[in-house]
């Protein structure tokens, strides 16, 4: 049984997420239907990670079995044109080996973050970006951000609906630039607790303004208390840019 | 009689374009409808330059007169409150001296035209750029643009329907960068012809495929035959971006 696996870039804003869900149209469920389409009938496609509705992608990945082999090239020309009405673009196909796994196998994400510090409502970034009507701090948040670097117990970044066993996560990257008023957060690790992303960034935002100071992250991170942590960015700003594979 | 300067943002996917039409809502017509809602009356709002429907605006300027004075701040945003609906932003307002005309006070005018070059379909950059399938040749293209810089007649690169005096300008920037397969032009004169900007960009993609040669590009200037010239690129990628006053 051939193993397919798949990099996806879609909107967040027209879907209810990436999991199939009783009410309203998933990205899943959209792949899924158009597998089901080219009568390929995969019982269910993986995906690396799930992002909250209003979430983007830019490199989801996700893997599937298939009863007969394709070509990539027209595995991924099939997919987009049954996708065409969607917000959703195949951009890679690769065939893998049977043990792959899109999830379990991945050895780092990697999410950017935008916020954009202007007065004018957004019209070219509507929806793509977290509006402030005030410039932040940045070097302030760069401080707070590097706080987060390293291995730490994230449960006052979790989200109290999280089912991961564990909220201990190593950080890599915890980076923020700033070009002209826009704040480009990155963020990389194994994995990621459930609004983890999110958490940490309404969080720095208020170091940006000033309402909490870089070293009162350390301070939150012990105390493990959901509630002495910022509250949890808008979906909009949120993009999920890469998973990382052994090679 | 107090005259206002306003510098807007707009997604040029939702208008007929930015002049007032017969039929369908242009850019226009939005504003002057705001303008109207909030009893200010003016005869007219008039623009830097025209856009097409499609083509978007990070800078394009406007001025109009009212019969009583307001705040800048308030005027912003009462405006951007009637907009509210629309994709059109008011980023910044002025008060400007009664010479000051949007058109025709102009010492520059910058445009930006984006290229993605990729197999899938475009999702977040949907009607934001224009996609082609294949690498360009970047070098080629950069010293296709290099010849449209100085002193030129543009005929060759002019819309049928153009309605200047004369199609004789001065190319003060004409320029190329490439980021991760997206391709930015970068032009900026005193004033552009109707389509110059796509049709010269239209030209700069078949040279970047190869179908001409960067040398060929001073034979279309020469030959003032718009038929030697390539086509016009499509609205999406194009952005007005900027219009310089004097200070």
């Amino acid at each position: 049984v051939p193993r397919y696996k798949i990099t996806i870039e879609y909107d967040g804003a027209y879907y209810v997420g990436w999991q199939r869900q009783p009410r309203g149209l998933s990205v899943q469920q959209a792949i899924e239907d158009a597998l089901t389409a080219l009568h390929l009938h995969p019982v269910e496609i993986v995906g690396a990670g799930r992002t909250d509705s209003g979430v983007h992608a830019c490199g989801q990945v996700a893997h599937f079995d298939v009863e007969r082999k394709w070509s990539c090239f027209h595995l991924t020309q099939a997919l987009n044109s049954f996708l065409r009405d969607q917000r959703i673009a195949i951009i890679k196909t690769e065939e893998v080996s049977p043990d792959f796994h899109a999830r379990f196998s991945a050895i780092a994400r990697r999410y950017e973050y935008h916020i954009i510090s202007r007065r004018a409502p957004l019209v070219l970034e509507l929806g793509r970006a977290w509006q402030v009507y005030k410039p932040l701090d940045l070097e302030a948040m760069q401080k707070g951000a590097a706080h987060f670097l390293g291995f730490h117990d994230f449960s006052a970044f979790r989200d109290s609906q999280c089912q991961s066993q564990s909220a201990e996560k190593t950080m890599e990257i915890a980076d923020l630039q700033e070009i002209r008023g826009r704040y480009i957060f990155t963020f990389k690790a194994r994995s990621f607790l459930h609004h983890q992303v999110r958490n940490m960034v309404g969080t720095l935002k208020l170091i940006g303004e000033g309402r909490f100071v870089p070293d009162d992250i350390p301070r939150m991170l012990e105390s493990k208390d959901r509630k002495q942590a910022g509250p949890t960015a808008p979906p909009d700003g949120l993009y999920f840019m890469e998973v990382i594979y052994p090679t």
